[in-house]
């Protein structure tokens, strides 16, 4: 498809019609807006990022979401054109994420375009929440020219966990493991300090720091007290801490670490790994770190709500203590649960195996009783 | 040190005497020398290379070791020299291993250097062998200018596990284990084929194939009736087939695979590991692969005589099963048996981790009773 350089800014009608496909011109704009939506901060919303070109290939404005009740990235991109006092009618918006279609804290994205008179929309992913899709259909039920899907894999890649979380309507689920070469998490007595190398802690204690909760037992809590805070080397707190979520029915008593400095603590009183996705979906978490104990680990195996196993594996020898893993209703080699490895990774002595299950986990079930909270 | 490539070939005696290190001319034999050696079969004898040099650098004979029962490399080397008329007197014997000094299936090599009229030796690695060592003093005492140590840890690793096999007076032990991300060896209905991937279970059988012994516990035996061959991808047999070696009481019923075609089995009725490695010995085993059970593999934890531990692990959870190892008399984290990973080899979709145990295995113990065979 010809593009014309030194057409007026209006709508792109070439002889043969609008680009049903990006140009080279789109696409690199599509990179660019990955870059920008990356400035913005990981959490509830997904990150996004926006370009908006003059038919002619010129940049008129740049935009990303800088999270939660903020501008979306198409709004602050109008906005950035706007401040530079640029025409944005008959332009082209390159938009990582498609427009959202709805009101939330701030309106929809698809009528802000509209109202701009954008005539054409490069899209990256296609929105995967059932609430907020539907802006690519408005747009062009509108006249505006749409294209989706460019670029989608850098697109999915930078939107992580978040996309899965909302394809799913609950958080995604990464389970962690971390056990002796012969599968044990503590030795015969119960004490497991510690059998993963510093290496491995604190490689550990990153992911902590990128998640939304971390999810443990009540006997996990109870057991090995442990605090469940994002730590650096040297044992401070990083900034962000994960809200700490204990499930079962007894009470974590008053003295425990998980009632000192880290993140928010809550309590879901069931055994249903549903209900506590179900809670944690409320409060808007996207990203659960279920660290155990083996009871908690396999009922959410079993429930199928499981994305991504983290084992990290010490070259340990036990023979004896607590394995990862309670019953699982595997009885014989060929009901096991298979996963497939996605990162093998040394770490110091240890391994690291990133591995996720096949089939992979399933979206979320209706949980039965709501979750009691402390 | 200056070498005079025109002088007569009798025993180079500059001004400053003999070189007390391997000149560079000596360290290129050395190489040339380890390359022959690894022509050599592996097995009971050590692969050994020999290069002996005119005091000018020239080359005057080569030998090395073809297997138990024919000519030791220096010998070889002096063969080779005489067949191609030339004179050794006076000459540098450059040799992987230190010539032996003993007499069995052959000659003592520090005698026939001698009877030579070799002037100078340099030897790679000393002999670890009680029986056989000795040969650099005899050389020494005769007036032979020697040197050790060259290029020694290259011929180590020729060596392989001869070395520590011989050091210690019994097999260089492996433990192999195959289990599950959590640690299990088999589903609860003991059914295990197959936990790990097409790619491990070929690597395994090239493990088996460099081993002379493998060595299985009675409950292994009767529970998996293994046939404990060493096969090619499409099922062949390769070969050598080590040794098969049964641990316990019990007997191997007679329909077994274990008495079908592959290696030559063999029973030892004990449960004491040292007594197995006693009988192996004496049988000129030099590398034993324990593949279980979890009881035969602990015993041999408990005892120290494991050397290398080869631990396949699958991206498969099971979570109930029998674990790879019985009780290890571990009973808190402080007492575990802790290990340094040499390799961490992806295989497929598994992972073989390589370690050894740290304190390193221990050396012959003196067995009890002498084993009973089949």
């Amino acid at each position: 498809m010809s593009t014309t350089p030194t057409a007026p800014a209006t709508t792109p009608t070439p002889a043969d019609g609008p680009a049903r496909t990006a140009t080279p011109v789109e696409t690199a704009a599509m990179h660019r807006a990955l870059g920008l939506a990356a400035r913005g901060p990981r959490g509830v919303n997904p990150q996004v990022g926006c370009v908006l070109l003059h038919p002619d290939g010129t940049v008129l404005g740049e935009g990303w979401h800088r999270g939660a009740g903020t501008p979306h990235a198409e709004v602050a991109a109008l906005a950035d054109a706007a401040a530079q006092g640029r025409d944005v009618r008959g332009a082209t918006a390159v938009v990582t994420l498609e427009p959202c279609d709805h009101t939330g804290r701030t309106g929809p994205c698809s009528v802000a375009l509209l109202d701009a008179g954008v005539a054409r929309v490069v899209v990256g992913v296609e929105d995967p929440n059932p609430v907020a899709a539907g802006g690519a259909g408005r747009l062009r039920a509108a006249g505006v020219d749409v294209v989706t899907g460019v670029l989608a894999e850098d697109g999915a890649r930078l939107l992580g966990v978040w996309l899965p979380a909302v394809r799913h309507g609950r958080p995604f689920v990464t389970l962690k493991t971390a056990t002796s070469l012969d599968g044990r998490v503590a030795a015969a007595d119960g004490t497991s300090r510690w059998i993963t190398s510093d290496v491995a802690r604190r490689h550990a204690h990153g992911l902590r720091a990128q998640v939304d909760a971390i999810v443990v037992g009540t006997g996990t809590a109870l057991t090995d007290d442990p605090s469940l805070t994002a730590r650096t080397s040297d044992g401070g707190l990083v900034e962000h801490q994960p809200l700490r979520v204990v499930v079962g029915h007894r009470d974590v008593p008053a003295g425990a670490r998980l009632h000192g400095p880290g993140g928010e603590l809550l309590q879901v009183r069931t055994h249903d790994p549903a209900v506590v996705l179900a809670a944690l979906t409320q409060r808007e978490v996207r990203h659960v770190l279920v660290e155990g104990g083996p009871t908690l680990a396999a009922a959410f195996l079993r429930a199928g709500l499981v994305d991504e196993v983290h084992a990290y594996v010490a070259p340990v020898l036990l023979g004896a203590g607590p394995a990862a893993l309670a019953d699982l209703g595997v009885t014989s080699i060929g009901d096991a649960l298979r996963l497939t490895p996605t990162q093998v990774l040394p770490l110091g002595p240890d391994v690291l195996v990133v591995a996720t299950p096949v089939p992979p986990a399933a979206p979320a079930p209706t949980p039965t009783p709501g979750p009691q909270e402390v």
